[in-house]
C-alpha cells in the first residue's frame, strides 16, 4: 500500500483545518470572546503537524480505492480530533468524550448533541460547532480535490470514499473540477438560504448557523428548543432548504447546464419527493387535532418529515408526543434517508429503488420464469455488481446497526432509546424518541456507549467500508510496511471503477 | 397454470383435515365433553367439499413451482378457515377474527393467543388447538405427499413452497420417501419427548399438548403462565427439544444412517448451537442477581433462549421484566430464528451464514481485488443464485416487516409493543414485548391489526414468497382461465431446480 500519499493527504488535511480554525477566531474578534483565543494554539498545532506530514512529496503520488478508504477515515479521525480540543480547552465541554462527540457529530453532519444548554455556549464555540456541518456535509477531502493538486486520475478514488450513495460519477472528465462545481453550488445554496433568512428577520449570526444546519443536513441549532420559537415564514424557509439539500447535486449540475429534462427524470428524486409527499400526509392528518390551525399542522408535519428524511435533525415540536403511527413513520425515514450526491445521510433512496426493483424482479421471474429483464434506473440498466454491492451494503448496515444497539443496550437504558439514539447517529441525523427525542440529548450515555455512537456517526458518514476497513488487521501491516504492488492495485482500480457507475 | 391440480390437491387437504378433526371428538369422548360435538358437523362439511373437489382427477398431474406455491398457500388458507370453525361453534372463542388468529397461531406454530385464559378451555379445544401445532409444522402437504400417490417427480415443488430454508434436497430419490422419512422422525421425537415428560411426572393429557408444541416449535401453552410453574426437570426437557426440534432434520437422518461425522460437519448447525450457547452465556451473567439460585438464572436463560431462538414460545419467566441487554438480544434471536429444514421459524442461521459470508467476502475484495474465491457452505461453494435469492428474501421480509408495523401502528400501541407484535408473529415465535410479553396476550389489538398480523403468520411460515404471489394480479387470470403451457412452465422448473440447492 502507498502509505506515503496517505501522510500526504493527511497532512494537507491538518493545514486545511488549521485554516478552518481561524474563522471562530473571527467571530470570536467581533463579539470580543476570550474564548477565541483557545483557537488559536489548535490552529498552530495542526498546521504544524501538516506541515511536517506534507514537508516530503510522496515517492509515487498513484493511489486506489484501498488508499481512498484509508486516507479518507483517518482524515475524518484527525479533522475530528483537531476539532473538538477547543471545545476542552475553553472549558465548554470539559470532558473530552463530550467534545469529541459533539465535533464528530458535527463533522459526520449527525446534529445530536451532548449539551443540555446550547445557548451558554460563546459565538465563537456556537459558530465552529455549526461551521462543522458545513465542513462535512459536502465532504473535506472534495474540498481538498478542488483546491490542492493531486496528480493522476486516480483520485476519484477519494471522492468516491467519501461521497453518500452506491454509484460516484464525475459530472465533468476532470475530478478537480467536479470537485469545484459541487462546492460552487453548495456555497451558492447556503448564500441564499442565508438571504432569505435575514429576510425573515433573523439576526445574521443565527442566519449563518442555522444555513450551516440545513446546508450540511447536520442539525446543530443554536437555541434550545431547536427551531421551534421561529417564525413559520423562517421555518419553512428551512423546510425548504432541508429537502432540496437531500437532493442528489447531479441533479443542481443538469439545470445550471440546461439540462432540466434530464434533471426531471432522475428517478430517485421522484420516489425522494414522493415518500416526502406520502409521510407529510400522513403525518399532517394524524396531528391535525392537536394543533390549532391546518397551517401550523401541516408546517410541523413538513418540517419534521423534511428534517429526518434528509438527515438534519432540527425540530419544531417534539415529535416523541405523536401518534405511534407517525412515529413509526418517521423511524422508517430515517433508515430511508436523502439522496445519494446530496449532503444526507442514511442508506439512501436509490438504494431502497434499487431494492424494490430487485424483489420485484424476483416476483415477475415467478410469474413468467422466462423474462431475462434487467433492472433499469433512470433508462439505463443497473449492472450486476451495483446491485450485489447495495445488498453487500444493506447486510453490512444491518450487522452494524444491531452490533451497536446491543453493545448500548448495556447501558440499561429503555430499547426504543437505545435503538433510535443508534438510528439517529449511524444515520447522521441527530434526534430519536424518548430519552433521546428532540428535547432532549445524548448527554446521560456512559463513555463507552458514546464511542459506539461516535463511532456509529463516522461509519454512516462515511459509508460504513472505508472506516470499517481500518479494522482490517492486513490494513495495518500494509500501512507500516510500505509495499507497493502495483498490479493488485491496478486490479483493484478496474473491479471498483465498474462497479461503481 | 393447471388449476385442475390446485383444486385436486386442496380436495386433499380438506379431507385430510376431516380426518383430523376427528381427534378432538375422541378427547371429548374421553372426558365426556360436549363441546366435541361441535367438531363433527365440522370434520363432516370439510370432507363433503374435499370429496367433492376430489371427485374429477385432474386432466394433467404435472404441475410447476407456481402451482406449488398456490395450492400450497390455498391449502394452509382452508385449512385455518376450516379448523377455527369448531372455537367458533363451541363458543369458547365467539369471535371469528379471534377463533381464525388463534387457528392461524397455532398452524402456522406461531403460538400466539388471543386468550387471556387459556384454562377455560374444554380438553378437546385444547387439544386440537396443540395438534394444529404439530400438523402445522412439518407442513401437510409434506404429510401429504407422504401418503398420497401424486405422479410425476415435480411434487418436489410441493414440498419446496411449504419447507423453510433457503434449500430443500431430497433425503432419498424419490419425493415420497423423503416425506414419510421426515415425518418417522418427527413423530418418533415428539413420542420421545412424551415419554419424558410422563417420567417427570407430567399429567398425560398435558404431555401430549406441550409435545405437540415443541415438536411443531409452535408455543400455546395449556396453562395460563405456559411453563413457568413446571419442575426443572420438565422445563429441561421441553429446552432440550425446543433445540432438537429446531436443528435441521437432515441432520437427523444422517445421524440414522450412521453417517455422524456428515451431521456433525453442518456449518448452519455448529453457528446454531454457537449462537445459543453465547446468548445463553449473557442472559445468564445479566439475570443472575435476580434470581435466587444460579442453577435457576441458568434454566430460566437456556429456557427462554431456545424458545425464542427455535421461535416455539414457551416462557418460564417473564422476560418483559428483564435488562435491555437480554431484550435486545431476544429480539434478535427472533429474526435469527432456527436452521433451515427444521419445524422452527424466522429468517434461518443459514442465510443469515451466507449474508455473513457474503459480507467478509466484500471485505476481502477491498484488501485483496485479485481473489476470487466463492462462499463455501459445509465444504461445497454456494452458486450465485443461491445468494441472490437469500438477499432477495431478507430484502421482502424487510418490507413487508416495515409495512406490517407501519398498518399495526394505527392502533396507536407503543412502538415496542407494535415491532414485537409483528417481529413475533411474522418469525412464528409467540410471544413479544411490553403488551404482547410473555404474561400477556393479543387479544387487544383491532381486528384489523389482527388480519394483518394473521397474514405475517401465513407469510412467516410459508416463507413469503407463495402467500405474495397470490396477490399477483396475473395469478388469478390464470387460475380462472386455465391453460396449460408446458413450455414456460417446463423452464420454471428448470429455473427453480436449479436455484435451491
Amino acid at each position: 500500500m502507498n502509505s506515503s500519499i496517505i501522510r500526504f493527504i493527511l497532512g494537507y488535511i491538518l493545514k486545511t483545518e488549521a485554516a478552518l480554525l481561524l474563522l471562530p477566531c473571527l467571530v470570536a474578534l467581533i463579539y470580543t470572546e476570550k474564548e477565541g483565543l483557545w483557537y488559536l494554539p489548535v490552529a498552530a498545532a495542526a498546521f504544524l503537524l501538516g506541515a511536517l506530514m506534507t514537508r516530503r512529496k510522496p515517492k509515487d503520488s498513484v493511489f486506489y480505492l484501498k488508499e481512498g478508504c484509508i486516507a479518507t477515515s483517518l482524515s475524518w479521525i484527525f479533522l475530528s480530533f483537531f476539532g473538538c480540543l477547543p471545545f476542552c480547552l475553553t472549558g465548554e465541554i470539559p470532558s473530552f468524550t463530550d467534545a469529541l462527540f459533539e465535533t464528530v457529530s458535527g463533522f459526520t453532519t449527525t446534529g445530536a448533541s451532548i449539551l443540555s444548554d446550547v445557548e451558554a455556549l460563546s459565538h465563537c464555540s456556537l459558530f465552529w460547532r455549526s461551521f462543522t456541518h458545513w465542513v462535512g456535509g459536502m465532504g473535506v477531502l472534495v474540498f481538498l480535490l478542488a483546491i490542492v493538486p493531486l496528480s493522476g486520475g486516480s483520485n476519484i478514488n477519494l471522492m468516491r470514499a467519501e461521497s453518500p450513495g452506491p454509484s460516484v460519477g464525475k459530472l465533468v472528465p476532470k475530478v478537480r473540477y467536479t470537485a469545484r462545481i459541487l462546492y460552487l453550488i453548495y456555497f451558492g445554496m447556503t448564500v441564499i438560504e442565508m438571504i432569505l433568512l435575514l429576510l425573515g428577520k433573523m439576526p445574521l449570526f443565527d442566519a449563518v448557523c442555522i444555513s450551516f444546519g440545513t446546508a450540511g443536513t447536520g442539525g446543530f441549532g443554536i437555541k434550545n428548543d431547536s427551531m421551534a420559537s421561529s417564525s413559520p415564514y423562517l421555518q419553512w424557509v428551512v423546510t425548504i432548504f432541508m429537502i432540496l439539500f437531500g437532493i442528489n447535486f447531479n441533479a443542481y449540475y443538469l439545470i445550471i447546464f440546461d439540462k432540466i429534462k434530464k434533471a426531471l427524470k432522475m428517478e430517485e428524486i421522484r420516489y425522494y419527493l414522493l415518500i416526502i409527499a406520502a409521510s407529510i400526509g400522513i403525518i399532517f392528518i394524524s396531528i391535525l387535532d392537536t394543533c390549532a390551525t391546518a397551517f401550523e399542522a401541516l408546517t410541523h408535519a413538513a418540517f419534521q418529515v423534511a428534517s429526518i428524511i434528509t438527515t438534519t435533525g432540527f425540530s419544531t415540536t417534539d415529535f416523541n408526543q405523536w401518534t405511534s403511527t407517525c412515529k413509526v413513520i418517521l423511524v422508517l425515514l430515517m433508515f430511508v434517508g436523502a439522496c445519494a450526491g446530496s449532503t444526507g445521510g442514511g442508506i439512501k433512496v436509490s438504494r431502497f429503488v434499487i431494492l424494490f426493483k430487485t424483489v420485484k424482479k424476483e416476483f415477475t421471474s415467478y410469474i413468467h420464469p422466462k423474462s431475462i429483464k434487467k433492472i433499469q434506473m433512470d433508462g439505463k440498466p443497473v449492472d450486476h455488481e451495483t446491485i450485489r454491492t447495495v445488498n453487500v451494503y444493506i447486510i453490512t448496515f444491518m450487522v452494524l446497526f444491531v452490533f451497536s444497539v446491543f453493545l448500548v443496550s448495556f447501558d440499561n437504558t429503555d430499547i426504543i432509546t437505545g435503538f433510535t439514539a443508534v438510528a439517529a447517529t449511524i444515520n447522521n441525523i441527530g434526534p430519536g424518541l424518548e430519552l433521546v427525542g428532540p428535547v432532549e440529548n445524548f448527554g446521560f450515555f456512559s463513555p463507552f456507549a458514546k464511542y459506539v455512537l461516535i463511532f456509529d456517526m463516522l461509519a454512516g458518514r462515511l459509508e460504513l467500508f472505508p472506516l470499517l476497513l481500518l479494522f482490517h488487521p492486513s490494513i495495518w501491516r500494509d500501512l507500516f510496511a510500505y509495499k507497493m504492488s502495483v498490479h493488485s492495485s491496478k486490479k483493484c482500480l478496474q473491479n471498483r471503477a465498474g462497479g461503481s457507475n
